[in-house]
């Protein structure tokens, strides 16, 4: 069904490597390196980030998205706690209950339209503290950007912090994809994430263009304190880890974690402009990063995905969900929209 | 305390990654690839493995070792069953609980002398079948080549598998480093895993020069039935997996992993050798693949650590461990047993 | 705040023991029994419940409700499944994420205005079958009567049995209360649970008379196959079981589980047909077993509870609730009722 | 099989409950009572356990030794922790698996020929210590009585909890037949529990007596701080726990469990007397407490069996059980060696 030089627009995660990334790859592979961390290669990582975060921020690599969300949940939790989340939640709906798993916490689900949960969405769970009866609320967990391509402004995510943080909560923030949020909204990742009151931030890089390998960046001390036996014990911990650090490092070079974020969200921009000029075509959210959600009309989904694959959102809707990459490229988008008209005009 | 260029006899898991395994992996980043392992080098890769081992095998890519260890046990237990292995063994004393964690079931340790455990030793666990106080043995779990350097032959595999078999228990094989079991036997990998009753093969990439990725192989169908949930839940499942699947499309043609393990047991075999020749070092296991344990003079250890990095196994009487691996030189054996002779003149 | 002998309206659970109970403790505490249920009470009561549903029928005692509900999920469970049930379910809202804890499955909260679920509710987690990052559908729970004191018909109950069936799913019942609704509904136990499809039923004691103890009912030989173990691990193996075997011998004697749950209902029609004489009182739920959910003018609330304790149920709308228990008496109620006339005529 | 009047040497388990707890329930049985535990009873009953051990000591009741050996466990640990007890301990060999399961933590066997363990023993798993590839040892844990009859002196109990401490670890005591220890010691409880430094206590309940109920006794403070939730989700609060209070306060009402376990012990020592006579019978163990472990001609175990039931400890060299409790009577023990002599002189 497949063949490698295949693109299409259906995830970040069909994307190849960067080719600064692979450099990395290659330059780290040298001589001998201590296994499970203790190299130079995730010293300097490890600084990357911080600097780029707060000096205090404590920084664990992982190797996959599913693990540093509910790794870095466990850090903060009892197995009676409760996480609240979004209803469309990756922790929620796409990692096959991993979360239920590790941390054996309750996930409360937050009704919403955009993806993303507000105070007054939280507020229903924000009681039942000290009866035993009930999971505790422990954590608030949210994705930036949304599982429906929308952005939190730091506004929105300093609030829920508070709220949080004013029943002795934390918050925790899915950023899998928090690298074209900084990108698309001009500011830093800290602006994000620590300088809101964020407590736990999982540090994504594979859908940005790494091969493999995310972080786990802690903002509070008390989080990190044991969390070397979590990540051990969570099948986590990397024998050859200089090969994670080293594509940080690249990431955290001049940036490219933002150049490459920058480049998604502009293809996204210029597939919605385009996809607006076609009457038939909805656009269901607000085109605000990298994913573009679209109603259309049933009969070109198959033929479409033919050309180039993409996955249904909702069915029932004729809802589709199209996602562009670091390596999209404008002439793709240009075959892609000519394949829909094309299609259109032959219904 | 490290540098990139550095080697040592520490472990294989500091070793680099083999340059065909790089070029791999570059041949690979072409053009997009369904995410998941819906691609075609998962494809074919899993077919290199099948084809080593029998058609029927089911073959599953994880990230690392704990893990391939830790799901395939889940994959054939429930959490009222128990686990009997070495005493040494990697899941009792060196995956932090995890799988105890995940399987939710008791490890039986085994006492051994050698790495290597028999069904006498195993014996003494076989009670209790169908009495409900008592968690009930459902795995035999062996390591092979073992974590003190030894080998186990066919005929000893074979041996438990019937034991586990007459009592309707699976035998689990560890296989980290069961290429240099092969390796060192001149037999096939089936040879010492289907071919003896083994019904689950963890079966190492990392530590005979791979970057990252290990695999599960089921050799019976049972078990594979729901791995894929397993999997995935067990946080495992490679969003770009074909990164993965690239190495072991490597390491199995023209038999790669046979060539690294063959010259990390050469390595070894000629280290000790010369070791042999210096009469205040002692072997302390015999030397079968890529392991050396040798009870030394207390008073070189630190010097020699300071210049060839290894770790100390078992302080108490002065044994330490040397791993060689697939990019070890004659060249550094020789300057190791230099500087070993060395520092026992100046003594 | 209480002594020995308060009265009220705030659970079942608060209620004495049967004299028949009792009466059958003494009765069972002659000489030695073998424990862990190898005795002639259990062999007994088992019948009696058998005899009562059919006679595949596989039945276990465990000390409490929760443990009931969990454990009969686990048996019908594995990790990566899910659980859908009713909002307001006890295994969602009360059991401090005991049913995530030990199955490790996912809870999917079906909303409700009236405790129950229908087919539609369920519908939209009926989806996702097969794809592996997806929590399977398992399990459709409900509780008979409801945590709001309504019923299930048998029709109802059967359309969400043969809706599981059809997805390869279960039906359980939190049956805490089945006896209420059996009483209510004038029917046998079976005619709304194995009759009606039912897979597995957590049979409730404690709250009908009894001191402790609770029955899973299996519907299915497969799910009781390995539930020793299940219940041994799950740490509700009594050892001196024939003290709660005793007790459901004493329930299933001449339908003692029916008198006492007509008494408890009869009760409960009382006081809401006096509560419907005064307006400033609203029942917002159906009365239809042995609990009344009403809105009433805040300030009598805590007056009220200082003579009758009770529990509010929902603070922001002056919901509060009204259990009654086999113990209570229509004096109690007249009583009860003249308070709040008392109190209201205050205000 | 068994028939109500039928008494033996099986198991204190199997035993009666004492008419003076029966008593209790049918006195607790009037009127309502709060439920879960906010009832004078239950308020009571703690109280008597502080004043017989330290003021400070935090008291919670459950049903089952099991879950007052696990959730005790659990709360002094995480899941990368690990538990050192003896290798015939209850936790290691009659739980079906239930500490790996909810602690979730490691357990570590220590050989042992009379059921205690030594500081000697523990020492070679105190390594390790803060490296993350190693379950960290946490919890010591000891039985007393232990399960082959024998006993800790104070002293020996301290020097256990004084390495714990040493260490950052904590010792736990299996109290399941401590009664019978201090009873034999002719010392009160805490002088072999809070006063030897212990750190958690299982108080054992049913075996001495009771019907059921267990107590967990926390002499640490941060152990007890989140329990509450510990127990709700490990679903071991029971609802109508007045009755598991009231039985703890007949025990504990003029020494109640003293008399008990003087009883059963002075049982265990005459029959200890009369089996020391005859010559084919070879007592295995020290009989200090109410267990009795013999080595018999095997041709009686069977005949034997039928008349005084029992349990064979080690098939392999004819090792048996025989335990008195609270209602064996000097005529039992009387028939019982008459019946040994009688098939001795047959065989």
């Amino acid at each position: 069904m497949t063949h490698p030089h295949f693109k299409g627009f259906a995830s970040d995660n069909n994307a190849a490597v960067h080719p600064a990334v692979l450099e990395a790859l290659a330059t780290a592979n040298q001589g001998h390196a201590i296994a499970y961390g203790d190299d130079p290669y995730t010293l300097h990582a490890q600084a990357l980030i911080r600097a780029e975060f707060t000096p205090e921020a404590e920084v664990f690599f992982v190797f996959l998205g599913t693990a540093a969300n509910t790794l870095g949940l466990q850090a903060a939790t009892q197995s009676y706690h409760a996480i609240i989340c979004a209803e469309t939640a990756h922790i929620q709906v796409d990692e096959c209950g991993a979360p239920e798993r590790f941390t054996q916490c309750k996930l409360l689900p937050v009704a919403t339209n955009n993806g993303k949960i507000t105070p007054e969405g939280v507020q229903q769970y924000l009681h039942g503290f000290g009866f035993e009866h009930h999971s505790q609320p422990r954590v608030i967990s949210i994705t930036q950007t949304t599982e429906l391509g929308t952005l939190y402004t730091p506004a929105e995510i300093r609030a829920l912090a508070d709220l949080a943080h004013a029943h002795g909560m934390y918050l925790h923030i899915d950023g899998a994809r928090i690298a074209n949020a900084a990108a698309a909204l001009g500011c830093s990742l800290r602006e994000i994430s620590s300088d809101c009151g964020a407590d736990i931030l999982s540090l994504g890089g594979t859908k940005n263009g790494m091969m493999y390998g995310e972080a786990i960046v802690f903002f509070r001390p008390e989080l990190a304190q044991n969390f070397k036996y979590i990540r051990k014990q969570g099948m986590q911990l990397a024998s050859k880890m200089r090969y994670i650090s080293a594509q940080f490092q690249a990431m955290f070079t001049h940036e490219l974690w933002r150049t490459n974020a920058q480049h998604a969200n502009a293809m996204a921009r210029e597939l919605a402009l385009q996809l607006q000029q076609i009457p038939e075509i909805q656009l269901s959210q607000t085109v605000q990063a990298n994913g573009i959600f679209a109603i259309v009309p049933p009969e070109i989904i198959e033929p479409l995905r033919q050309k180039f694959f993409f996955y249904t959102w909702n069915e029932t809707r004729n809802e589709v969900r199209w996602m562009t990459s670091w390596d999209t490229t404008t002439t793709e988008i240009d075959q892609f929209v000519a394949e829909i008209k094309k299609l259109l005009h032959q219904a």
